[in-house]
């Protein structure tokens, strides 16, 4: 069993549902200790986060990612327990397996291997983990950063281990993240009976052309690091169950997830100017979720690409698909941020797993990404 | 005190929410009694229902109504005790007042008058009572009708003492109502993340083009009984609660009060076809919950005309407007069906209130219905 395997496999043994660390963190800084980086544990509330770095000096490189997981679901569904780690045929059972402890444990021993080749490295090597990736956020990567910046640390290069990879591992590499807006729209009516709609105004029936029009829009055709920005309705409720009574209104929750085409304030006037045209007595509460950001390009980007060629032989794509991750919290500060971690497919899911052989896979080429970037080495 | 406004007050002590008759129709066979009805009561679940006929030779004229009421609702709101009736500058206060004890005291006060004035007079009278037309209305008076019909009493003309009113008493009678068709539309799509609308189909999405459609739609223009047929939208439910899942199906329920210009199948016919149109994948449960029926002319509604302008020197309007009553199981045998009852404005609200002279006036004019009808005289 390669070390990388038997250290995810501890860690998956830890049950850190969000946002409980169980002892994941002191885990890794353990190893990382040996390996002469310097831990310090950043406590939130209940979260619980690690800054461990390695070296005092510019350019700093930093692997981000979280110990916490997400609830099983029912336990019997599973077939070998969640947090019993299991090896089948090759392949890694285990909540957390794919997110992201297998991208723990190939940090953690790609810094070891690095280290030992490398002892004066230049720049520094850090790891940023948080027990609540998962959960509402607040108190992990962003409260890190904030104590960062607070002292002038500044970060140049951020690898987030995140399940980045579609077919094959290490066949996607996330660049970006597009931004999210949730919006929830409450249209008012005019209660009544279903008999005397002439004494009522029915608040489904005015939205319904509205909602059409915003559903069938094109808000912006995206750009070379961007697909097109998306609307999504989450949620629709009006009525009171009784079928006779017209409800007096009704409320929508929406997200956009958009692209650097548009912004926050844009998607917000078009959709204004919609229910405005549609006459809607209605209110918006908006909520930024996340900016969008890209590194379109640069060192870390060349480097990613290049390992991954190195270790598999393939080129990567790189994509800024896909949900939101903590990368919306380091690319503000000017860092360069990419996302590189196993295959997504059964992530949050009953039986989340990861082949084994892709966490040395990973575990090789963040060690490539290293030699590429702080040793100057090919 | 006036007789009919000391029975409408003995009959509001009474707490009969659906389906407890509370010992009311017992207190209008003893009245009836000693007027010479033979009463009967029909016991069907748990529901009472009282048949008193006085005489057996047709034509029969029939007082139809309900002592059962809906529920006060939180009784500290109430003005005075629900079920404890006083009369206020004129006014009754009490559950029931004007929906519609008030109409059963009227009843029986005209019966007595009329048939102590005419005690041989042609054809028959006779009440038809429920403890249920609040409620589900299956053991009340379609298992009566059901009753009378196996055993070939046929009404000619009822009398439905529904609060007819509208602005003062007895402006308006209902010679008939629209038809209730309710559906419950699903719409299917495909669950998914909105991080990934193209792995997913937002059943909201392909709902929101149809809905607005069947919103703007004309289904009939009326006629000279029926205003046009209306369309509504009771309730619409969709969403985990979620704000990043696109939920895999959408809710919606409807109803239609329609005039005799659409048939059920009609309506079902056009809203299948704008659903087919926009390709959703949908199904629909309907329930027919009541056929259109009118009175368009007759005996009945010339001699209620008379009878109104007689007691009150007003002419009466008709209409279909409104809500389902229990007219919708007695029309359909064949009898000639009117509503003539009290104001509509505080039914089934809190401080629910009749003017006690709005009582006599009724009285008189079911009395003066029965002078027209039943005896030739005018």
């Amino acid at each position: 069993m390669s070390d990388t395997l038997e250290l995810a496999r501890a860690l998956i043994s830890r049950p850190s549902v969000t946002p409980d660390d169980a002892g994941c963190q002191p885990l890794i800084q353990e190893r990382l200790d040996r390996a002469g980086f310097q831990g310090e544990t950043m406590c939130f509330g209940d979260v619980t986060n690690l800054w461990s770095r390695r070296g005092t000096a510019r350019p700093l490189f930093v692997f981000a990612g979280h110990t916490d997981v997400v609830p099983t679901g029912p336990e019997s569904e599973w077939t070998t327990p969640p947090f019993d780690p299991q090896v089948r045929d090759g392949v890694l059972h285990g909540r957390g397996a794919a997110d992201m402890k297998g991208s723990l444990a190939a940090f953690v021993t790609a810094c070891e291997r690095f280290a030992a080749k490398h002892p004066s490295h230049r720049g520094s090597i850090a790891l940023l983990i948080t027990s609540d990736e998962e959960g509402p956020a607040k108190d992990g990567t962003a409260r890190v950063m904030d104590t960062l910046q607070s002292r002038g640390e500044q970060i140049d290069w951020c690898l987030v281990g995140e399940p980045s990879s579609d077919a094959t591992v290490a066949d996607t590499v996330k660049n970006g993240r597009r931004g999210s807006l949730n919006g929830v729209l409450t249209v008012y009516g005019v209660q009544g009976h279903v008999a005397y709609p002439h004494k009522a105004q029915n608040p489904i029936h005015t939205l319904a052309p509205a909602l059409a029009e915003l559903a069938a829009a094109d808000w912006d055709a995206g750009n070379d690091s961007f697909p097109p920005t998306t609307f999504q309705v989450s949620n629709i409720n009006a009525g009171t169950g009784a079928t006779n009574v017209i409800p007096g209104s009704v409320e929508v929750t929406f997200n956009f997830r958009f692209s650097t085409e548009s912004t926050p304030e844009s998607l917000q006037a078009r959709v204004d100017a919609v229910l405005e045209r549609h006459g809607l007595d209605c209110r918006i509460d908006w909520q930024l979720s996340a900016r969008p950001f890209v590194t379109e390009s640069g060192d870390l980007v060349a480097a990613t690409l290049d390992a991954i060629t190195g270790v598999t032989g393939r080129q990567a794509a790189l994509s800024t698909g896909g949900g939101t991750s903590d990368g919306r919290f380091i690319a503000p500060t000017g860092a360069q941020v990419i996302e590189l971690g196993p295959l997504n497919a059964t992530i949050h899911q009953i039986d989340e797993r990861v082949t084994a052989a892709d966490l040395d896979t990973l575990s090789a080429i963040y060690e490539g990404i290293l030699e590429r970037l702080l040793t100057g080495e090919r």
